[in-house]
Order: C-alpha cells, then sequence, then structure tokens
C-alpha cells in the first residue's frame, strides 16, 4: 500500500525492476491497503499484459502501526498465484499477543515476513531478519558453490552454510543476540513486554486526547500519534490555520530532539504533521510517558510564542 | 576474469541483470586476466548490440592471490567509457607496501574498489566496505527520503545519513572498529604487518618445495599453494596419477581441517586440487608456519598410506 515502507522501492531499483513496476495501492479509511483496488489493480495489470508476481502486506505500518487486512490480501495472492510478503518489520512480534489475533489472521498465510529483531523483539542494533514459509526458496535464490569452497563430501547437504542463505558470503553472528533473548526471555515474556509497551502508547493517546494543547491522533499497536495545537484561538481558520500547525509541529520536533530529553519522530496523519511516540523499549515507564506529555506541551508553548513574537514583528518591520 | 569471487555471479543475478550477461574472461599463463581477450570481447559485445558497462579487475584473486595487470585493465575501461571496478576484497590493503607499488599500478584509477577490512585489515568479522572515487554515485544510487524520516532543515545536506551510503537502512556501527584500528595501527603498523605476513608465506613456499613430499605451486601476496605428494614412487602416471593426488590432497584437506591443528583451504591450480595457505592474522609466526609443513606431511602420509591400503583390499575383494 502507500504506507509500505521506502525500502519497498529501494529493492525494486536495485534488483532491477525499476520503480514504476510497483503499484502504490491507495489505503482506505482506517489506513488499510484497500483490497479492492488491490484485485483490481492485479486484473488491469493481467489485462495490459503485466505480470505481478508479488504483493506487500504491512503488520505494521511504519507511520501509524497500522495492520492490513492480511486475510484477505492472503485469498487475493493465492487466487492469483502471486508470492504473499508481509512487512513486519516492526509490528510482527505483536501477532503474539491473544488479544491481537484476530488483527493478525492472514499472517500465517505468507510466503516471507520481513522482521526486524532489533525494533520490537529488543535486540541490539542491527538484526534483520527474513522469515520463509519453504526455506528451500532461500536456498534456489542465494546458494552458489564455487570451487574454493571446500566442505567435506560427508557434509554436503548435511551442514547449514548461512552464506546459502542470503546475500552475505562473509556474516558476523547477529542471530546469537536473538536467539539468546529467545531463550531468556520466551513466548511469555515477549507477551508481557509487548502488551506493556501498547499499554504505555494507549496511556500516552489517552493523555494527548485529554489534554486543552494536544490533539490525539492514531493509536495503533504501540505507535501514538499526536500534535501540538495551542489553546488559544488561533489568528486563522482552515488551511491557512493547518499551515501554520504543520511548521508549529515539525520545529516542534526538531527542537524535541535536539532537546535530548525526549526523542519523539514524525508522521504525516491525513496531511498533517504529527509527533509520532513508538514504545520498543522495556525500560520506559509510565512515568516517561507523563514526561513526554509535559515537555512536548512546554516545549510546544515556548515554540508557538516565538513564532507568534516573529510573526508580530514581521507585520511591524512590513508595515 | 575466470578467477574472480563468485560474489560477482551472485551480484549479476541478484540485481536482475542474470549470469548470462557475465563475460568470464580466461587468464594467461600467469594467472592474469588475459587483457587481449577483454577488448575482443568488448568490441564483439559492442558489435553484437551489447552494451557492456563494467569491468571487474582482481587484486588479488582468491584462490592464489594474483593481482591483475590493473593499469591495462584501466586504460580498457577508458578507452570504451566502462566502469573500472577492482575487486580487492582480500589484497587491496598489500598496495600501502613499497616494494609492490608497481604490482598494483592502476589501482588509483578504480571507480570502485571492494575491500574486507576483515580480512587484511585485521578486523574481526564482519567489515565490508566499498570505496568509490565519486562519493556522490553512492548518494545517487541508495538515497531515499521518505516522509517518515525527520531531518531539520539545517541538518538537510550538511549531515551524514549512512543509509543512503548503501543497500542498509538501519546499520550496526561496524566502521567503528575499522577506524580505531586505523588509529591504533596506522600506515606504518600496517605496512609492517602486510609485509610481515608476506614473508610467511614466501617461507611456507621455500619449505614446501624443499620437501621431497611436498609440491610448492603459486606464492603471491601472503598465499601459497602446495600439494601432498608421496615421495615413493606411485603405481600410475599421468592422468591417473594426477587423479589420486587430487583425491589424496582433497581428503587430506578434510582431516586437517577435521584435526582442528591447521586451517588451510583449497585452491585448484592449473587443474591440480591444492592446499591454500593464507596468512592474515598478525599473531602467525614462523613456528606455525614450520608446524603447517609438518603436520601436512605427517597426516598426509598417513592418508597416503590408508588410500593404498584400502586399494589392496579392493583388489583382493574384486578378484
Amino acid at each position: 500500500s502507500k504506507t509500505t515502507h521506502t525500502w519497498v522501492e529501494k529493492a525494486a531499483i536495485l534488483f532491477g525492476h525499476g520503480s514504476k513496476s510497483i503499484r502504490w495501492i491507495p489505503t482506505d479509511d482506517e489506513n488499510k491497503m484497500d483490497n479492492k483496488i488491490l484485485s483490481q489493480t492485479i486484473q488491469q495489470d493481467l489485462k495490459d499484459g503485466y505480470q505481478p508476481f508479488m504483493v506487500v502486506g504491512t503488520a505494521g505500518d511504519v507511520s501509524t502501526g497500522v495492520v492490513d487486512n492480511l486475510k484477505e490480501v492472503a485469498s487475493i495472492c493465492k487466487a492469483n498465484n502471486l508470492w504473499f510478503h508481509i512487512d513486519g518489520a516492526y509490528g510482527a512480534p505483536a501477532a503474539i499477543i491473544p488479544e491481537l489475533k484476530a488483527m493478525f489472521k492472514g499472517i500465517e498465510s505468507a510466503d516471507s515476513i520481513a522482521l526486524d529483531p532489533h525494533k520490537w523483539l529488543y535486540a541490539p542494533l542491527e538484526a534483520g531478519c527474513t522469515l520463509v514459509k519453504n526455506p528451500k526458496h532461500l536456498i534456489d535464490t542465494y546458494s552458489s558453490h564455487p570451487e574454493y569452497y571446500n566442505f567435506s563430501k560427508d557434509e554436503e547437504g548435511q551442514s547449514l552454510n548461512f552464506y546459502e542463505y542470503g546475500l552475505q558470503n562473509s556474516r558476523g553472528f547477529r542471530a546469537l543476540k536473538v536467539w539468546m533473548a529467545l531463550k531468556q526471555i520466551g513466548s511469555d515474556g515477549y507477551k508481557k513486554m509487548i502488551a506493556e509497551d501498547i499499554e504505555l502508547s494507549e496511556l500516552l493517546f489517552e493523555l494527548a486526547k485529554n489534554h486543552p494543547e494536544l490533539e490525539a491522533m492514531t493509536q495503533n499497536l504501540s505507535i501514538t500519534t499526536f500534535r501540538y495545537v495551542p489553546s488559544k484561538n488561533l489568528p486563522w481558520e482552515n488551511e491557512k490555520k493547518e499551515e501554520y500547525l504543520d511548521t508549529l509541529n515539525e520545529i516542534l520536533l526538531d527542537r524535541l530532539q535536539q532537546g535530548g530529553e525526549v526523542f519523539l519522530s514524525n508522521a504525516i496523519v491525513k496531511e498533517h504533521y504529527c509527533l509520532r511516540g513508538c514504545i520498543v523499549n522495556f525500560r520506559t515507564s509510565k512515568k516517561d510517558i507523563e514526561e513526554i506529555i509535559d515537555i512536548v506541551v512546554k516545549v510546544g508553548g515556548k515554540t508557538h510564542h516565538e513564532l507568534q513574537n516573529e510573526g508580530q514583528l514581521n507585520s511591524i518591520n512590513s508595515n
């Protein structure tokens, strides 16, 4: 969909398909891929003599954490004999939470899932991972046997040579940290920690919703988006007002990032520039969430005040 | 050339060109790319309507360490407006040795050089590196600016965002270990250590050459190839004898690798299966080199003896 991570474009260019081979499918009101348009696009491409080969579903999207209707996507892929890939770089581990089972329905049908253990499996940077339903597909794609790689006849066919499973030949042992965390934390531990992150994100959303100078925008998985909106009336309405709020929140985000107290990122939600909080750290506490609110309101108020003064100065100067 | 590392095939497949787009150029008597055939192949391809775009030179080749005549390759590339890439994964750091300046002449003309600091810059696995003459080419290839990456207006154009220089977005800080080693060791230190490795490799070659049960094959940079050849007369000649020596040395290498005392790898030199010693460890000493000889001769003799006995048993059984 249109919300898919930029990597898909990078990959399409680098692997020789070119960015024109991509169909960016619009999203529906819930920010999920519009599966009706997906189906129509596939039919149109087939009619036009193109050969679709893969659909990328999102779980959840990088900006707001929304999970596509994966079950529908899976059946569209099945009907059209297409590879079903899920970008679950951030969100896939949340599929372990019992309450989210319905939301992730269909993930089990994916041919491949991209997943970054350095995101929601709490591994240190970097740990990228691709899960495939049929491991033979990796070997078929990546294996090569130059004459200067010696494997004894006994080993051949039995041993696991990791260079045959990906782009890299010489590889660091990044799997170790992922495996050790899995052993230490276990599925119960991950269920607990991931559920806590989601609760903290919900708390952030609630606090933003109830604060007179904040506007809560979206809450999905552990991502909350919101923005600073000065409580006293602004001198503009509609477009002009929205333009100002975009500018204000963009400057505010830069200041927050430079301030070093809070690290929020950004998201564009329904064309509004928003602050984005994504909780994927097991050390984050309720106190941290409350402080985010306090700091955003404090720095937001100060930034608004300065922008207003600059505005007045400009008015005076232009007289 | 035919000696280029398998990565070039993997890359051609993965990046959408297909392995048929590769022209494997034969090597000359010195195992260097035959630049006359290179030129002819380019002209033939142009005549046939193909569009050559890159020549890969080798410095040095993975099996025996031979460095192509890079100056000639550079001028062929210039004459035909082709990208000149050098695979210097193992050998490029040796260009720092004053005595090897002539051998590496032309390396300065490369558009790009691949280099693995985890090989001859002694960095721990993994540290892959691509040097480009014009850094803008990396940005042009890899940069993308999704809306959810926030950079303040001040930063834009000034800051160095490493995801714009390669395939990966989230990247571990592998450069740190390379940079720290460069700072600690310095160019003088690297000159000394690399020169020592080359001397040790020359010693291995000399010892193999002077041993009645070993045949020294090649010595380039810090790679020596040799093989075990039983001193007493073998019951076969020519082809049959060579077939036996290939089998013997292949089994010998497996045993050496499983034995855990010595780690040699293999190389095919002029169709002979050889043992390959590549010295890239600053802890390797003269004593280690002498022990390699002793262990190879001991295990080689034992392996030969067993194969001969098996052969006799087989003869008896088949009677």
